[in-house]
């Protein structure tokens, strides 16, 4: 945890930015995996966390804005919990470490609300996403399922609040970060003709788990990079391929990273693979060097776009205007999906509270429309303070090209006739996470091999 | 997954058994950890396995019994899908390898469902254990949440059936078993001074992994083996401490495995580590030999109690009369729970179903009152194909010597004044899965080391 005055500052902006009213915040359950009692590794909501810091089950807080009281809603242990899970650290005692006055037991929460509600005062809460935050709303608002209503105020503050990093978060991500790093280095390490795929995800998870982390999200560890979400594991790595590690360490408190590297199963890539890779890093440096405050990301997006096209008329796959190409989304033949996204202690930041709050505003919101577009998770500018990740990419899935191909589309800006030759080509994605800086930004974490260079020489030493 | 006709047959003798209205199951989503789309592994409700064998997220499926029609409500991939998670084999063939010729659109569920209702025709349903599961029942069957009520008929004929394996899952659980011997024979490889408690979680975890096993339950991994379910994991293996390993895999077919083995840090155990250890392992023994058909699980249990009074009376910790300190429940100062439990799909199998249908009869019901009896989950006769773990042990738990000592409870069996002698002892278990057989029983998995010699021996090699 950080220290209790972290917490109750944390509490303090969020209820004047909020200003009225109470903010229930509800902590997760230990989600079942086959019956009730046999559950997934606990992971507490991140606002929860944000706010409280607390990781235990079965807990909600309510922060009084009118009254300016945060209390915690929760259950002691007894004996037979000692006897079954051993001597624990008091509720109590967790609380005070969260600057936590006031704890009452968890059956009470209903009453406390209800007596809100009757003195017609409001009780902000955020949007649930898991059933067991459904039924609890459902249950101490005294209401149906269909009138849940999250508020848009306190989404709005907390994402305020939780899109600027402090330091000491930042220290936390980048720890993550280099905990990533070094599941990156392993994974080229070990990577030979023969393995599974899964092989490599188990190999990085223990080194994750032997630091003290989870993993962030499930790694994409794939010979076939261009299916985007990839969690099949089973392909056998061979001679001629590149592997796609999409993978990221969470540290204890919560905090994510999220890296990609692509690398060849033998020492070197090939022709084609190091000419792709050559134009998803130049792509990637054009849109490093834009992150800056007040910088538009999806103009980052955009610009990313061109500088790939740029490369594929080099390339011969595309030809025209790039800038034309990119207005008609021609490349999204190519780059289906969005140049990143904020990171914290999500990994998509804050998704659970709304991309059209965390990634826009108001006045520019998302295309949700438009096929690439409609996956680009943040648009809106930059601010200092912000962590996000940028992942260019290029993705040759047969299956779009064939329909793309029978429609003729875009065929302005696409050679399907030299494409057919990169049809089992896969896919390549490069990606690092960045801190926005007062004058610019900088990359999160020790430094990862990524020119082809680095990583053909790294691979030799171990191949 | 197993052949169609195995899920067929299945069905049918289901169908048989329930004799009228609809039987509903409920497959699983993919649970969320912080936001809708970052998800744990995706594990398929157990009795849906059982009927169906169709691993895939958001799955119902409807047995008309009136109507002899099994049909299955789920939704085929789109081209979308395929772009994000390339070409997969189309739910229609999964189907037929379930031997399910009929698929809907999963939204026509409830219109079924509601039909059937209009026709007064009962809809069956198992206890739903997960919030998901829970609000779709109330959609689908149009009813609040307080209005959910199981089909007790439903219920006991599921029960009948995954109780009696078939020889396939026999199979399969001896799978499960050879994976977890490697686990235990690796942790007993690896365990050494300075070491953590999860570092051999991260070693046993990753052997299953790579050996395409998930773990059937969170292993319990400690040097405070009196803590009964410790999932802290922190603390340093030190010399003169014993680890007490409780862990299992779980096939990709789902069925699960439990062991435990509790071994020193050092070569040997202590003197006194050892004289506490044979007392375990003659409980153990005794248990095993009255494993046969129509035995009374509670039976063995108290048996096994006994033999763990008789072995403490000789080491001058209790003294008196075995079969009337068990009788009073003097024993449960020493072990606390209960002896084993049904194993197949679920590591505690059909937990969701409740004990008192799965463990117990309406003529024996369980002990729900009674300290120790009422951790017992298994107290019937026992039957031929039923496989059970048998699990005895004596934790030394200070809290609760202190909270007995203070009472004088039971200072007619009990030596307090040798107890304090070993206050921080710890904790030892020993439990390994057995088949009940038409003659008696016969252990499930290849042979993993259970006398002080063998453990001795085979620490002695790597340490």
């Amino acid at each position: 945890m950080f220290s209790s005055t972290t917490y109750q500052r944390r509490r303090e902006i969020l209820k004047k930015e909020v200003s009225h009213g109470g903010i229930l915040l509800l902590g997760h359950i230990e989600s079942p995996i086959n019956f009730e009692h046999n559950t997934y590794p606990f992971r507490q909501d991140s606002s929860f966390l944000y706010y409280v810091g607390i990781q235990v089950p079965r807990l909600a807080v309510l922060f009084d804005v009118d009254e300016n009281r945060d209390i915690l809603f929760g259950d002691e242990h007894d004996l037979d919990d000692v006897i079954w899970m051993g001597r624990q650290e008091t509720l109590q005692d967790k609380c005070l470490k969260a600057g936590l006055q006031e704890v009452r037991p968890f059956n009470q929460l209903g009453a406390y609300i209800q007596n809100m509600l009757r003195g017609n005062r409001k009780v902000h809460y955020l949007p649930p996403y898991q059933s067991y935050s459904e039924i609890l709303l459902q249950e101490v608002l005294g209401i149906p399922r269909a009138a849940i209503s999250p508020s848009a105020t306190l989404i709005r503050a907390v994402v305020k609040q939780r899109s600027v990093k402090e330091d000491q978060e930042i220290e936390q991500i980048e720890k993550a970060v280099q905990v990533s790093v070094d599941m990156h280095r392993l994974a080229m390490q070990i990577a030979k003709p023969g393995m599974k795929e899964f092989e490599i995800v188990n190999a990085i998870q223990k080194l994750a788990a032997d630091q003290s982390c989870s993993l962030a999200y499930p790694p994409i560890v794939t010979v076939h990079g261009e299916v985007l979400h990839n969690h099949y594991r089973q392909h056998t790595l061979q001679s001629g391929d590149m592997v796609l590690n999409d993978s990221g360490a969470e540290t204890a408190m919560g905090y994510a990273a999220d890296l990609t590297r692509t690398f060849p199963v033998d020492r070197t890539f090939t022709v084609q693979q190091r000419e792709v890779y050559q134009v998803v890093l130049k792509a990637f440096a054009d849109a490093r060097c834009m992150l800056q405050p007040g910088a538009q990301f999806k103009e980052v997006h955009l610009q990313a776009a061109r500088s790939l096209v740029t490369g594929l008329i080099e390339l011969g796959l595309m030809h025209g205007d790039p800038e034309e190409a990119v207005q008609n989304h021609a490349h999204t033949l190519f780059f289906q999906c969005g140049l990143g996204h904020m990171m914290g202690l999500d990994v998509h930041d804050m998704e659970d509270l709304g991309e059209q709050y965390v990634g826009y505003t108001e006045d520019e919101p998302k295309d949700t429309e438009t096929f690439g577009l409609k996956s680009l998770r943040l648009g809106k500018a930059l601010q200092s303070g912000y962590v996000i990740t940028v992942e260019p990419g290029i993705y040759i899935i047969p299956e779009l090209i064939d329909r793309w191909q029978a429609e003729k589309k875009h065929s302005a800006f696409i050679n399907y006739a030299t494409l057919a030759q990169y049809r089992n080509f896969g896919g390549i994605r490069i990606e690092d996470n960045f801190l926005i800086t007062p004058r610019g930004n900088r990359v999160l974490g020790p430094e990862l091999m990524i020119t082809v260079d680095e990583i053909e020489a790294y691979r030799s030493s171990f191949c």
